[in-house]
């Protein structure tokens, strides 16, 4: 009996022992990308060592674990949902389980948790408590766009989405175009999808000519284009990003 | 011998064919973190393709390709070198192999290339050519201490090392503590690690104690720190950060 349990623990010893931390699980930017291209091959080591998680989809959270590893029992595992809807005050329950010494992990709907999306609460209430945070590597649609735009990297600012209000949103590329010009400063923002083109167009009509945009489109995925022409070039049309996730840049 | 020379061609099919493109490969931030942690195998399946490489330093280079694949016979490789001594004229040139069709990798020392490291200029001839530009997913230090600080991932700013000029840092300073209030951007910036302790001691008695600010230390090495604090809590003392390369962030 005694030599059973303890070949039953020897099994067992591939789900590996994961010290008590909050993690940070990119998962992929395309649904077309393979895990291989994107993400480390440790991170599913370190996902086989976990049962708690903090996820803003549960669905995608599921299809990306058993992506990850396809043994995974999936009903053994928690989830706690952590998405725009989520009250401030619901979160610090959520990191319950590391109080108890158990190990938790973020996932959220597609890139690197906490960079624009809701998993930062959590992080946010974990480093408050004194718990260990370990983002992992991962795709980061911001970054790799940074990467392939030719722009300054020493220093650069990602603005999240432009004001819809017509004043304001002139005055935010209004001051852009300055922090641009007197600080070198590449300034990153995106939009969603279906008004790329209109966008774009906003943009050639408003800002000068010499001045130059990357669009960084569909990154990592199939269709991935990532363009760098001055803004008098993309004036001229003859594009179509209407259906992809997309990452804009401004330099000069 | 027709048949010996398919059998030749067979055995190089495992040289995978890739397409010209300018690819940007991160290479790890530590020594000792392990390739399967922080990059894609998918990276290493790419590397095996191509002969020609613009690097930050033909040493460390040959090392991380060595570690990559074991196999690489590195003699056969042409290597350029890109650093902050290389005059713009001299970037063109580099990218020779692609106008013949062939691939190209570029190498930083530590990191993502093009962030924050001179390979920024290689892009952006490429994108002014019209070449294709593919950036590889890897450890970001900027982008992984911004995942574990906490704070807001909407709207961030990196700006390199603050200006040593007392005047223009004090300024700095300032403007990133306004930003802060006003915007709700995350401010993100660098030191050269024997610096680290004495620009902590700088920040406690230069900013308010109810700012927060995350240094985040040796990011996949094997002393990782990343901890989130007042001010107020940092003048305490208690620390030493001054030989791990690290990134400091600010916000409220």
């Amino acid at each position: 009996m005694i030599e059973r349990n303890a070949q039953d623990l020897d099994c067992n010893t591939d789900t590996t022992q994961v010290e008590a931390a909050l993690y940070l699980f990119p998962v992929p930017l395309s649904d077309t990308s393979s895990l291989a291209d994107v993400l480390p091959s440790g991170n599913s080591r370190l996902l086989k060592g976990i049962k708690h998680f903090i996820v803003e989809n549960v669905r995608s959270a599921r299809r990306f674990l058993k992506k990850a590893d396809p043994s995974i029992d999936i009903n053994t595992l928690s989830f706690a949902v952590l998405d725009e809807h989520t009250s401030p005050e619901d979160v610090a329950p959520m990191l319950a389980p590391l109080s108890e010494g158990h190990p938790i992990g973020v996932i959220s709907e597609a890139g690197c948790p906490a960079v624009a999306d809701p998993g930062a609460d959590a992080v946010a209430v974990a480093q408050r408590k004194g718990f260990k945070v370990v983002p992992l590597v991962g795709p980061s649609s911001i970054l790799m766009a940074l990467m392939a735009s030719g722009f300054n990297g020493q220093s650069f600012a990602f603005s999240g989405y432009l004001p819809i209000d017509s004043g304001k949103r002139s005055s935010k590329l209004r001051e852009m175009e300055q922090r641009i010009r007197r600080e070198r400063q590449t300034q990153i923002f995106i939009e969603t999808p279906y008004r790329n083109n209109r966008l774009i167009e906003e943009l050639s009509h408003t800002l000068p000519g010499n001045l130059l945009l990357c669009v960084a489109s569909d990154i990592t995925g199939t269709r991935q284009n990532i363009s760098t022409r001055y803004i008098s070039q993309w004036a001229k049309g003859g594009y179509d990003y209407s259906k992809t996730p997309t990452i804009f840049l401004l330099f000069s």
